[in-house]
C-alpha cells in the first residue's frame, strides 16, 4: 500500500468544526506537491468518521496514501491518540479518531492538534520559514494557538498548550468552554456571526464572512462587533507577548483573510496599547485555510516514517 | 580575589522594589552552604547602587566573593546587561547595574531577571527539584513568572517572557505598567495594601501583610480585597494552564507565606472554575523569600565559571 508509480502519497485531513479540508500530496525531490484538495461540510454526528472515510475514498481513488494525518480541534492525548475534550467536535470526545479512520481507510494515520498542525506548517513551509520562536494563531471557527520553538510545537505537559482562544478574562460572555470572556467567545467565527445577529436583532445564522461583508458595506452593528472582536484580539496579542515573548507572531485562519477588518485593526490596537511590551513582527499566514491540512500532511509524512525535522530546509510547497 | 581558605564564596543579591536580600554562600562538596544573609530596605534613588555596594561590603567583610549575581525586577537585555524597563525600580532604566556594581565591589557580576532567578532556584534547589516543565510565580511587590523547561528558564525572544503579572484583562484598575486589569494591580504586594486602605477609607500605607493580618482578625474589607485578589490569581492560573500547560506550578514570593489567605483560596477557585483545563500539581515554593537570592547565587556561580546545568543532581542547599 501507499506508493503509486514509485511516488509516496500523503493525505492530510483538516477536520474542523464546520468544514473539513482534505489534501493529497506527493513527496517529490523538490518538495511536497499538491495533487488534489477538497473542502466539504464536516459530518456532525456519531457516524461522522464513517462518512468522512467515504468522502476521503472518493477523493483519493486509486492514489492510495502511504499514511494520513488528521487534525483534531481540542485537547488530544498524543500517546493514546484519544480526544480528551473537543468543544467544536464533541462527538469525538473519548474516541481515537485516527485509529477508527485508519481501519476504514486501510492506511496508518495519526491525529494531531489542529493548531499544532497549522502552526507547524506555517513555521516550516509558510510565513515562519527561516525564523524561530513563533507564536501562531489560527482564527477559525475556534481559535487555535501554538508556540513553535526550534521547528516543533511545544505541546505542553498534557498536550494542551497554546489554547489562546480559551484564556478567560472572567467577565463578559459565556464561552463554549464554559468560562467567561474567552477570546474565542469574541472572535471565534461562529460567535462573530451570532453576536452580529444579536446586535441587530436578526435571526441567527450569520457567518463571520457575513459580518465582514456587512462592515465593508457600512453596517454599523457589524462595525461595532468587529471593533469589539479586534479589541479582544489585541488584548490577547499583548498577553501572549507578556507571557511568552515570541520572536514573531503569525496570524492565520479563515478570519485572517480579511486583514483590513481583523488583523490590521488588532495589530494597530495592540501597538497603541503596548506599554512595556516589545511587540515582535506580526505577520499574516501564507498557507491560508490550507495550513491545517498541510500540517496534517507533515504529520502523515512523519507517520509514514519520514522526518520533518531533518529536512526543514528542503521542504518546499509545490503547487 | 574570590577564595578564602580554598573555598569559593558566591554572592547573591535579590534587588527588589522594597527590600533587598543579600546572601553569601560557600561552594562545598556537599552543595551550596549559606554563610550569611541579610535583608534591608532597597535604596530608592539615582545613587542606589553606591548605597547598595556599601551595604554589601559591610556584609561580606573579608570573605570576598568570586562573583555575584543580582536580580532585576523588570525587563533585562541579557546580552548588554541593560535594564530595558523596570516599573518597580525605575532608577535602573537604561543602566547596566551589575557592571556598575562590579566596578564598586571589585568582583565580576551578572544581572538576572528576578523571576528567572527565583524560578531557577525553585526548579533546581526547591519545590521543583526532580520535576520538569514548571511554571513559577513569585508573589511579591511585583508578580514575577517564569517557565522553567529542562532546568532552564525560557527567557523569550527579548528576555521578557513570563510577565504573568502584566497580562492585562483590559478593564479594571490601572496598573503600574500602564495597562488595565493586570494581576499585579490586584495582588501585587503594595497594591493589596493600597486597595484595602481605599476600601475602608483609611490613609495609604498598609502592606500586604497588614491586609492578611486584618483578614485573619475578621476585617470584612480585608477579606473582600483578598477575595478579589485570589479570584484574579485563580483566573491567571487558569490562563497559564490554557496557554502554557505546565507540568507543575510553583507559587512563591512573600504573599505565598500566607497560604490560607492567598494560595489555597486561589487554587480552590481555579479548581472550581476549571472547565477543559487539566490542572497540574500546584505547589508552594520551598525557598521562601530567599528564592531570588539563591537564584542570584546560582547566577554568580555561572559567572564564576561554574555550571549549574551539569550539576543539577548534586546541588543541595546546606544551611
Ligand atoms: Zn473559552
Ligand atoms: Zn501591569
Amino acid at each position: 500500500m501507499g506508493r503509486s508509480g514509485g511516488v509516496t502519497a500523503l493525505l492530510g485531513i483538516d477536520y474542523g468544526g464546520t468544514h473539513t479540508k482534505v489534501l493529497l500530496a506527493h513527496e517529490r525531490p523538490s518538495g511536497l506537491e499538491r495533487v488534489s484538495a477538497e473542502i466539504f461540510r464536516t459530518p456532525r454526528s456519531e457516524t461522522a468518521l464513517s462518512e468522512l472515510a467515504g468522502l476521503v475514498r472518493g477523493l483519493v481513488r486509486s492514489d492510495r496514501p502511504s499514511a494520513f494525518g488528521m487534525t483534531v480541534a481540542g485537547i488530544l492525548d498524543d500517546a493514546s491518540q484519544t480526544v480528551v475534550t473537543s468543544t467544536n467536535t464533541p462527538w469525538l470526545n473519548g474516541r481515537a479518531p485516527a485509529r477508527e479512520l485508519a481501519a476504514q481507510l486501510g492506511a496508518p494515520g495519526v491525529a494531531v492538534h489542529d493548531g499544532a498542525a497549522a502552526a507547524t506548517a506555517e513555521a516550516i513551509m509558510g510565513a515562519g520559514r527561516g525564523r524561530d520562536d513563533i507564536f501562531v494563531l489560527a482564527l477559525g471557527t475556534g481559535i487555535a494557538g501554538a508556540h513553535v520553538i526550534n521547528g516543533s510545537v511545544r505541546r505542553g505537559a498534557h498536550g494542551a498548550a497554546g489554547e489562546i482562544g480559551h484564556v478567560a478574562f472572567g467577565t463578559g460572555r459565556r464561552c463554549s468552554c464554559g468560562q467567561y470572556g474567552c477570546l474565542e467567545s469574541e472572535i471565534g467565527g461562529t460567535r462573530l456571526g451570532a453576536r452580529w445577529d444579536e446586535e441587530r436583532g436578526a435571526p441567527p445564522g450569520s457567518t463571520a464572512r457575513d459580518v465582514v461583508d456587512a462592515a465593508r458595506a457600512g453596517d454599523a452593528a457589524a462595525v461595532r462587533v468587529l471593533d469589539a472582536a479586534t479589541s479582544a484580539l489585541a488584548q490577547s496579542l499583548l498577553g501572549v507577548v507578556a507571557l511568552i515573548d515570541p520572536g514573531a507572531i503569525v496570524i492565520g485562519g479563515g478570519l485572517a483573510r480579511s486583514p483590513k477588518w481583523i488583523v490590521e485593526p488588532a495589530v494597530a490596537k495592540a501597538t497603541e496599547r503596548a506599554t512595556f511590551h516589545r511587540l515582535p513582527p506580526i505577520m499574516a499566514a501564507e498557507l491560508g485555510v490550507w495550513a491545517g491540512a498541510w500540517g496534517a500532511v507533515l504529520a502523515a509524512r512523519a507517520a509514514a516514517g519520514g522526518t520533518n525535522a531533518s529536512v526543514l530546509g528542503q521542504i518546499r510547497r509545490v503547487g
